[in-house]
């Protein structure tokens, strides 16, 4: 059975002038990896409604699992929420247990629990509320979409809190075989690796420094044993012809 | 006249992996802004074909500018060329004067300019080459996307060879009010800019330091005027509640 999916959505116009520098795709990234999920595309696009909506809906039928970051604040340029209840033909209601949240967050504190803030209760219905250890305002789930705030610690607690929960698949073996030898005098030897062990994805990432150079060979594979194989087989051709070479497994 | 619109294309595995954090969404997005064209979307997608050429497609439908990173270098995984030709619908040429660069900057040297590297000079037929100023091969033009290396340092060099033939457009004027006050308190005075001035983007953006939070809200639009004035209208409503605001403004 192959891994599960994964898209990313990342909602804000924010990221698309340049102004604020997207973390959260790397880290989700990462995660995901680790957990055997599949990441096969992440888009960035703006606060607008019907490319929100278009988007989520494209990404919730290609994968299995989606994750939104960005857009459920109190303001008025937050406009996920709502959005995505439209993807899903579904209304906006106000959730008596997110409420609850964000009164107990905001008591005793000299911050008046308005209409705006009111607004951070309010989810798609029919959608299960995420935890938000940070600051209260919950996220949540609709279908296989999950529903994060853009700020990174946020993101990354929610994240957090239901990761477990998910199906994960096999966590890929990941051999870097550092090369001392250019990408260009390498292809060949790489281009042999990938057909003699079709199961493994090689790929290669060329890298500078003063008075050096060199090419990271990256063998990943949810078949373990044949990665490795891979790996020593790359290792011994780029040895016999004159080269270093010099490895680094994640499963060591 | 409205801003042209811009897509960006980042090619690459590694990327969706996590392995490799991408940098050339975030600074070509400071790049396209300063330039007055208007990003409208990045994707992140895998080296397979069939998803290069969907999503080039898409992109080159949706918007006027296309840039992408990745995939253009001389290994087996590199076929980000062969899939945009197909995208186009043309054949995969090699170009004379690409490989007359590329014998030049090996020339001298003892690295072997073989069949893998000579891949390199390899372009969709009717595309014009991209400078490579840093390892000479060089990326290239096709219809309204500009194919570019990912490492960001080349796909620096690349851009800055050709954006000054770009069409730009007006550089949104943006201002930024920082104001000591939450996101939540001050949604109402937001909403009300934001329907005074239509023409005006306000975004905003809370953030939080030890023992201190405020919201930075960005005012953001090519009416230079307006902007000025709605941002002055935002500290002084701001300021009338009592709490403090600061200005910062790209036009000044």
């Amino acid at each position: 059975m192959s891994n599960p999916t994964a898209g990313i959505l990342v909602i804000g116009d924010e990221i698309l002038s340049g102004r604020t520098k997207d973390k959260n795709i790397g880290w989700l990234a990462d995660e995901l990896t680790a957990l055997g999920i599949s990441l096969r595309q992440a888009r960035i696009i703006a606060d607008d409604r019907q490319t929100i909506i278009d988007n989520v809906r494209a990404l919730s039928e290609a994968y299995d699992y989606v994750f939104t970051s960005g857009g459920i604040g109190p303001t008025h340029d937050d406009i996920t929420t709502e959005s995505i209840a439209c993807a899903f033909g579904v209304e906006v209601i106000r959730h008596p247990e997110a409420e609850a949240r964000l009164l107990k967050h905001y008591q005793g504190t000299d911050i008046e629990f308005n209409e705006a803030r009111q607004k951070m209760a309010d989810i798609p219905e029919g959608a299960t509320l995420i935890d938000n250890p940070v600051s209260a305002a919950p996220g949540y789930q609709i279908e296989n979409v999950f529903v994060m705030a853009g700020v990174p610690s946020i993101l990354q607690s929610m994240f957090h809190g239901f990761s477990a929960q998910l199906t994960g698949g096999v966590q890929p073996r990941r051999i870097t075989v550092q090369c001392a030898i250019g990408e260009g005098t390498i292809a060949d030897i790489m281009q042999a690796i990938s057909d003699q062990f079709p199961e493994v994805s090689v790929g290669s990432y060329p890298w500078f420094k003063p008075g050096q150079f060199g090419t990271a060979v990256v063998l990943t594979s949810t078949d373990s044993e044949r990665a490795g194989q891979a790996a020593e087989a790359l290792m011994t051709q780029v040895r016999e012809q004159g080269f270093g070479a010099d490895i680094d497994d994640n499963a060591k």
